[in-house]
């Protein structure tokens, strides 16, 4: 199959579009980023590649995302003129690929956990051996909220968990005020969250009717998410989050529910405040003044979040919806490369 | 419609089988109650009253549960020889009920808030005027596993909420050997928790790919938790517990993720010996070396539980799954009855 | 509220850009349309009108349709400058509102069965007395693929229901071959279908997990399918449709899956010509090689085909995939939008 | 794992007490009939077989399913007191598994389509090669409520497909009165239809929000139901079926509507007296007067049906609704093995 003749389906693109690669693009986030770019007025999508299903083309795969590539053999010869990829590889699998592409020049958003930690021993007591160390210090996280600087520079992005996602949205303005003393985060997620693997935990029989938590006292999530926060209150470099994950029946969506102990009492008003500085000017985080539902967000790049403060007990809530898929990977993937190639943040994503 | 046609159809109870009314059939709850009372060996349903569907058949309003009896208005002229009642109805109509059937001699299992909560000071800040508060201190708390005693000789017991059964069965064991410092509860929680009303929280196109956490910060559930929390570690009387709802899209089933920040760092020995104690005896609780899901106990008056000690945190995590309309509610009420006629405590239930 | 604030967070339109409002946008298919005329980058939305949810603005009501306009009351008289209007108001509420419209020089699309029927006598044998008879020779029926050329001059069109548009874009092709003897149309949809309706319809713990055939031997759609059929082979005029619709628990999709006994045998390769022919040209149809699923059209305005012949029965089966929100119903409102302003027709929906 | 150990965790069978067995309890029919026969009064549950998963206790695949035997490998020369066999095998593999037991004297409720056709030629055209068609002529064909008599002195009985189950049911009556001159079958099931197998048809991600017809003019449950209308309508030896299958987003339940084009105009009266002769006596089929949802028999083995003369088409409809695992397949196993050992039709089943 010829990405020349494939390519022409997709609408003219600009002379100077960039062209981009899928690699990894039989999977849900792949599939989506693949998706994304396709109809991304600043972007030319030239090409998806696979371990699996080559031949066969994305939108019989994934009728709904509309792009008529076949996968492809991800060929490194061929690559001389790729501009970015999005790299959709497991974990651990994801790093060669990623140094392949860089080698050639291309620009990366890796979305493995791969390059998503600064620290390689915390890499290596999760994730096993790390196949390419020395890539990590030129990464930078892709939470674009955090990061927007250094991403906008940067030549690989490590995008970010969904978990992390929402629960560093959630949380940063109360971390960078000094304000954590202690945290758990309850995070509720649909199945999509799982991937395309086809298994007992994502049987329509078998995990409808259901909500089951899972990785119990060992998410790979947490030490991600203690990272960026130590980054956001340098005061506190050991804090550790209570993190849990659970898998409820619907498709994409996902809640994290954040419950903070703060280091002195915070009033209602105070904690608006935070909240508003920190998200006012963002494009694409809601500040509500109620409890979001996920479904508000479903296939969005937006992330909604509400904050209350318990008389009660003192603690500081803090609910963060997002979709996984979309601002929990492929579409924060976008936001991430739009910035890594000056175009305007929101462009392909509204 | 007469009660005694339709008493006919079920299937022949012995001489001294004790009658039993459900007062409020028409809910979720009143009517699984009526289901189970139908097909239990030991008690004899004589009438289902409701305030609405007067006339209309059990079976025709809840199709799976085979009761032919009609809904009447509840006449308590004729109540002379009803031995129990099982009262479904709403916060504050509950009680004028329960009291009409007490002086009349019956024994009653109230579903309602009304007599949960020992302190009426506490009832008045949450549900407004009580309108029997001379009725509070005859009532026994009946969440089974923790006052199977008190409910064997009680007159009037209040069955506990769905979410202080899985949260209280899931924490008692850490209670009473005074562990727990600070306490953080998530529920979720399956549609029918939302009860047999029709609006925005129930309609499948709203509620279905949905997550979303509701009365946050303000939860009614948490006084009745803090109350027997209190009874279980007298030490603690003040303790504050940070406990919130959330609706996810399922019918029926529910899990509470206990996060619990011990006094004293606890062992995962110390931890599993503190829950084999607890419950090896309890017919209804099953303590797992794995994480429950809600779909295990769908149907059932089984409580799951999986109680585990993070070693990163030094938190103690516990999952407790329930069906929220069985064990958090009607099956409860069964167990309950059981208990109060001498019955095996899982006659009916199995 | 005033438009003229709400209207400035529109993107910027044209200075030509019709302006339209929608009438009844607080149910789910006026809120979709609003939807979609707020991103369409062809016309301007200055107004959402409702008979309840008054000061409400759209993004409350339906979060994901990112529209910031307030539902205001339909005031006659500020409507000199409108161009044209989506009409979703319920089936004999929608002819008065459509004939103000028309006299002060709108054009409008409704989405009601009110004028979808050329025979007056039918329309008021299943829907009771017809507000405005003298306006039914000035509709046209609105299923794009069938009376395109008509739409495009109309002033009045008459969006199909959504189970005549998939039923027809089913069997058309074999109807104005004359092929048609004998049909079954056997239709499932999913539980947004029933609208935004608060009943046991709809409600998740009622309508989940249950298949549920509705309107037995009396569906209002029947009649509007025959007429089409009849015009599309006049030597049949008296060809009786036997329509099933079903509800399924899902939110939005809908399937037809059609029986058709045919007139003469007929051959797969005649079945194949016959489909390319019918819809090769059509942007929003696909005649595929394998059977349809609703999933793969989900919020889209597409209509997915299957034909396939029987060799034992030698029956004609033909499988239609729709979104019964969007090509059903909204997205086809703006496809004919399209045609009556001269736009191409897929601007805004693809 | 010894089976005795196991055995004696199930409440106390009479001396007498057939001992039973379930050869392929790890698929989801498998396991809801060892459910069924471990809380049966009238069987001995003595083991639990399977090609894998050798050693997980059924309590462990299935926890609602309460049943605390391990999966083993069927050991021939341990079965000779073996009294019957539910055998849950796939088709073909079924075959030499039901031999063996045969041979040694077991009264054999086999699940496959193996046994259900009369007719060898039919089978081999839709499964290939019969391992054992010498056994075929013994075979009873399981759908209880058309060969009550010939099953009670059966040793082997096939029981029906789900599908035919329901399809059979809804036609049986207007078959034995002559009345079918042609009929259309389209069937909707829960994704349970699909099995324990894992893969794009049972992903809550891409099964959930859909609908989709599948072996569209080519399903293997035609013949099946056609041998059996042939026995009903003598006449009518060579009826055609259409049948279409599809699968919708449930988990159990399946609706099955029928369209029957009657030989001679049927009065409603006539209808109603149809199936009032056919199904009064019947304790698990249920006539109502409005259509049923498939809700309303989950977990039973009750069918529900509705039939209705549509006085515009003159077609006669037939709605039945069963659960696909239940009177589809495995509790209707358990009413076959009730009538094959003199035990009461409905002895575990209400």
């Amino acid at each position: 199959m010829s990405c020349v003749a494939s390519r022409s389906a997709q609408p003219l693109r600009g002379d100077g579009a960039p062209r981009v690669i899928v690699a990894g693009a039989t999977g849900f986030a792949g599939a989506l980023a693949a998706h994304l770019l396709w109809r991304h007025p600043g972007f030319e999508l030239v090409a998806l590649t696979g371990r699996s299903e080559r031949g066969r083309r994305l939108d019989d795969l994934y009728p709904r995302y509309r792009v008529p590539l076949a996968i492809e053999e991800l060929d490194l010869g061929r690559l001389q003129d790729i501009d970015a990829a999005v790299v959709a590889y497991p974990h651990a699998a994801a790093a060669p690929t990623v140094a392949a592409l860089r080698e050639r020049g291309a620009r990366v958003v890796d979305l493995s956990a791969d390059f998503r930690l600064a620290s390689l021993a915390t890499y290596e007591r999760w994730y096993g051996v790390h196949p390419r160390p020395d890539l990590i210090p030129q990464s930078v996280y892709g939470l674009t909220e955090l990061h927007r600087e250094a991403i906008a520079g940067a030549a690989l992005v490590a995008n970010p968990g969904c978990y992390p996602t929402a629960s560093l949205l959630a949380v940063a303005p109360l971390a960078r005020a000094g304000l954590i003393a202690d945290v758990v985060i309850d995070a509720k997620q649909g199945i999509s969250g799982a991937g395309r693997v086809f298994d007992e935990t994502t049987h329509l029989s078998m995990a409808g009717e259901n909500i089951v938590p899972y990785k119990v006292a060992a998410h790979r999530h947490a030490p991600e998410i203690e990272e960026q926060l130590a980054l956001l209150d340098p005061a506190r470099p050991d804090l550790k989050v209570q993190f849990q994950a659970h898998l409820v029946p619907l498709d994409q969506g996902e809640m994290a529910s954040c419950y903070v102990t703060p280091s002195r009492p915070v009033t209602a008003d105070e904690l608006r405040e935070l909240f508003a500085d920190a998200y006012t000017r963002e494009p694409f985080v809601e500040v509500l003044g109620v409890p979001p539902g996920v479904r508000e967000v479903r296939e969005t790049n937006y992330c909604r979040i509400y904050a209350a403060s318990d008389g009660h007990t003192g603690k500081v809530l803090v609910f963060s919806a997002i979709d996984n898929l979309w601002k929990g990977t492929s579409s924060q993937a976008i936001q991430n490369l739009n910035l890594m190639f000056g175009l305007a943040e929101t462009e392909g994503l509204s």
